[in-house]
């Protein structure tokens, strides 16, 4: 009796499908950045059951530079300010989401909602001990001296550093496996969900970031996600990125892509959390993970561009 | 074979439940006040389906305060900062009650969700020639001048002004009536929705807010809500309210309220909509209606406390 059911996309779209490169970051680039990659995700709509999740870096970013600058309010800790980057990029989301499903007339029109999504990390992980993700404005070094925050060294200058713990679970999967069980769509895990950690009976959010991208790859395991794509500003792999002897990669395996993290390959903030989460999500026993660019997003389910990580 | 289904309660929570008269409203004091109604509404689960909704207005003002003292990065529009909200409340709200599901070994956990909700309102209608809803700080009659927005005279000084429309459906009213059918508890339409208007194909975000309890009542029927009840800072509805002859009413009939509203008899920005809210509900088919205090949401369901509306 029972119908076969369509495979589980996850999509995770990275900052650039709001804001570009260069871009102040205005309400309406945002939301006509995201068309591109939401015109696309309306259509395969028809053939997968969908999740998308976003990033928030940018958002997030703004958000606390406001914040800094008024005293005239209370401050908000950071994982207030990820929960709040969920509110704005959801509702730009789905709502451009929704639109582009009636402006292209797809039918069914699947349910649609976006949820605020927390996740568990660990307190006493040692990305607390030591944080190294830089987030908000360049501080001169004055600034970052006066900051009550740790603050990190970048090539632009200092910046407020923040722990970036490795998830552990979703809070919400239940309700989202439930969901995908029932055909919705569903925006999700917003820029790698609000941390909290678990005391006893309770949760407390904590001052931390999550990645997007590892955030995704946990939740497409714990929701048995069929196809994991990560839409991003490259159009995949790249060997020695950014130099003459770069070289694309249209498939890589699990092997060779932990062999070259190892060694460096790929930098740390950017490439390589995506790589990581790609294996990981098939270690976990996913069947297709897709690294590729906004763009390019169905070409590369049918295998016309990006690169898949393969088992092997 | 068809099981007899709870009943379903609407919470409609004042924006007292999180931020008292004359706090900050810092973090803490927002958790701290959240676990009086939350512990309520957590055992309730056990009895009702659950909606639960919620105001933003401190919140939304804090945003508005936030973004006007800061030049470095791009202004967003009223109906984003209100997106925001629902990100930043919706988690609140959200993880509280889960920490007091936990915490009173409420079984069985329902699934659990906090949904981004936006709501149609129609951009030709009087709201928006003649926008009343203060909002935001109170300004000096040079800022109010020089402000590019609509102001308006309050009793504590100039505010911005914007449109306050009616809500004419809930965009996701097909998705929360899957969900509660499926005995999802779910937080949604914070701080009256995201104001939207429907131009052919495409939704548009509008600078607008919309009164939440009116907001609740509209979602109450189109999702066939069972008992609606407003939590707010006072105990219930009182003739000549803080007045020596003030008279408090344990119940009021529809007609009666509709007098005393057409009287002038509640003030326009707080008990006015309440009730009002609270008879479209009932006159939309609903059983219940009660509007009654934060700490006492359990008693008036159990008819001991604040002020029942019924038909008649």
């Amino acid at each position: 009796m029972e119908k076969e059911k369509r495979e589980i996309l996850l999509v995770a779209l990275g900052g650039n499908a709001l804001i570009k490169k260069g871009q102040a970051g205005t309400v309406e680039e945002q939301f006509e950045n995201l068309r591109v990659p939401i015109s696309q995700i309306a259509r395969l709509s028809k053939r997968y059951r969908l999740i998308i999740t976003h990033g928030n870096g940018p958002q997030v970013g703004n958000l606390l530079l406001k914040q800094e600058s008024c005293d005239r309010v209370p401050k908000l800790p950071l994982e207030i300010l990820v929960a709040q980057t969920q509110g704005q990029i959801g509702y730009m989301i789905e709502s451009t989401l929704d639109s582009e499903i009636m402006k292209q007339r797809i039918t069914p029109q699947r349910p649609l909602v976006s949820l605020i999504s927390y996740v568990v990390v660990d307190e006493k992980g040692p990305a607390f001990r030591n944080p190294t993700k830089p987030i908000g404005p360049i501080l001169t070094e004055d600034e970052a001296i006066a900051l009550p925050h740790p603050t990190i060294k970048t090539k632009k200058g200092y910046r407020r550093a923040v722990a970036s713990p490795k998830p552990i679970t979703i809070v919400e999967k239940r309700e989202i496996s439930k969901l995908i069980d029932m055909d919705f769509i569903v925006v999700c895990c917003g820029g790698g969900g609000i941390p909290v950690i678990r005391e006893g009976r309770s949760f407390y959010g904590v001052d931390a970031v999550i990645d997007k991208d590892l955030a995704s790859a946990k939740l497409a395991k714990e929701v048995n996600v069929d196809i994991f794509l990560i839409a991003t500003d490259v159009r995949g792999i790249f060997l020695n990125y950014d130099r003459p002897d770069q070289k694309y990669l249209n498939t890589i395996t699990v092997t060779e892509a932990s062999r070259y993290l190892n060694e460096g390959h790929f930098p740390e903030g950017s490439m390589g959390p995506k790589i990581e989460a790609a294996i990981e999500f098939l270690e976990g026993g996913g069947k297709r993970s897709i690294i590729t660019s906004i763009a390019t997003i169905e070409d590369a389910i049918e295998g016309k561009g990006g690169t898949e990580i393969i088992r092997g």
